[in-house]
């Protein structure tokens, strides 16, 4: 479905209700968001509420805040004429270089890939969620290297967990059809016997927030994958843009965790009494083999050479 | 939903179709399905027939084929005459056992908990799929110590997998709400970080199959939360009547693993290209700290102490 987003509220909306998802996408239609707020009054007490509701909107993918932050430290020193033309511009440019970045890591995460399995051998990937076209301005970031293989000519098959209780993983089996990228969807519980049974060649997720010791959030479940795959040798990668990675954030205990709403289970839950529903979950650095960004790819405790 | 089944072949409906699921309930339905079968016909070829047929619905739950097993003992010495009373007879004691067998679980399993944490002390319990009423003829094998502590006055509450594709974790939320004892249900993503924030002080499931080295075929995603149980330093129990134990299977390698259709997943996902739907996984033994029979509570590498 295509949304039209012409005011800040609806950027905001759009995130909220997930309308858009993926921290870099969340990213980039926040930053539209300021440059419609901008536009549509520049004065600085508008613009500071916009921002401030645009901010609250989710709390775990720290995209949110470093591309409104970056926006504004753009406009704040200029005139109220100035402002519209240039949060547009500082938008878009924050679109091109995740366009950029993604295709960075498509390609970073293949020569990592091939390092390990040869340029001829049948890459078998396991991803979680949906970080890919659907989730980024480019190609994605855990489907970037998927998309870079099949570029190459490299044979690539990728399984896909649904993702619950949102279902994401149809996401990614949508797109990786239209892009004809041999996939299979199991359930959220199957990774385990995949891994055991060695169907798994590695495994690669995107990210919300990694913090400066490495530890990553991401989607709920990303954490089960990466002990199946430590416990059968198998690598774990997170593939992210330098704009995931919150420095000022020591480690993944201090990243604050989204609940999201019942409702997001189904009508045929109704008669359950409780439910919980915590969108993410953090994987420990040590159990990380590997952090692929636009910069290249390092142990997740090597990261701080990045901070520049 | 009560099904009335009045034929062997609706007993093997019933059981392929999940009308019934659970090791020791299939068990049970299917030592039904031989006094069905008996009654029908009690001629060898056509008891043979119907025994293949039963034997045939699931291949992953052992209880099937030692129940089957069990009814034709007693019955293929007998005359043809006597043959439907003593298969009704054998049925029925099979089923008498069983609800004897699921309270000793229920007694074993809460003095083993109380051992680690006190008999006052709240138990925060996570169990996978539903191997409560609803899976067996009595209490249950996972959820047995979960009523023994309600029935002592301690105070319980469960996480409840959601448990896909089959979503299984209904019925258990189901049965615990209608036995007023506290319960949520999460996403199958969700215990790893629910472990690691320290919310769970137990995790204790069902088996389809234990084979002689301990290792525990039960519903995909099993293998995950024993995983993060363990990396967690939380127990992670196997609760199962000793009909469950194969001690003719030496390891969990040797356990089939039954795979099931695609239309688990539901019309949503009727667009994707492939679904793989794997319905168990294999816990290895080495991540089980113990296995609840109704003879006690042992390491899963002792229980051969059981085989007489």
């Amino acid at each position: 479905v295509q949304v039209r987003i012409a005011t800040w509220q609806e950027a905001a909306h759009a995130i909220a209700t997930m309308q858009v998802r993926g921290a870099p996408l969340i990213g980039a239609v926040a930053a539209y968001g300021v440059a419609l707020a901008a536009t549509a009054d520049p004065a600085d007490a508008a613009i500071q509420s916009a921002t401030q509701h645009l901010c609250a909107t989710r709390p775990t993918a720290v995209n949110l805040q470093w591309a409104v932050a970056r926006v504004l430290a753009v406009i704040q020193p200029l005139s109220s004429e100035q402002r519209a033309a240039a949060a547009w511009s500082e938008a878009r440019r924050i679109v091109a270089e995740d366009v950029a970045a993604t295709r960075a890591i498509g390609e970073h995460g293949l020569a990592t890939l091939r390092a390990d399995r040869g340029p001829q051998a049948p890459l078998r990937i396991l991803t979680h969620c949906n970080a890919g076209r659907l989730a980024t301005c480019g190609v994605g970031t855990a489907l970037a290297p998927v998309y870079a293989a099949q570029r190459a000519g490299q044979p690539v098959h990728v399984w896909v967990s649904e993702t619950r209780p949102r279902n994401q993983g149809l996401l990614t089996c949508w797109e990786l059809a239209d892009a004809g990228v041999d996939h299979t969807l199991i359930a959220d519980n199957a990774p385990g016997l995949l891994l055991m049974r060695h169907r798994v060649d590695a495994v690669i997720v995107g990210a919300d927030r990694i913090a400066a010791n490495g530890d990553t959030a991401n989607k709920i479940g990303t954490y089960l994958k990466a002990l199946a795959a430590r416990a059968h040798g198998v690598p774990f990668f997170v593939a992210a843009p330098l704009s995931t990675i919150d420095f000022n954030c020591p480690a993944g205990a201090q990243i604050p965790i989204e609940e999201r709403e019942r409702s997001e289970f189904g009508a045929t839950t109704d008669f359950v009494e409780s439910v919980a529903n915590p969108a993410f979950d953090v994987t420990p650095a040590h159990l990380i083999t590997g952090i692929i960004s636009e910069r290249g790819v390092l142990a997740p405790t090597q990261i701080e050479a990045w901070r520049s």
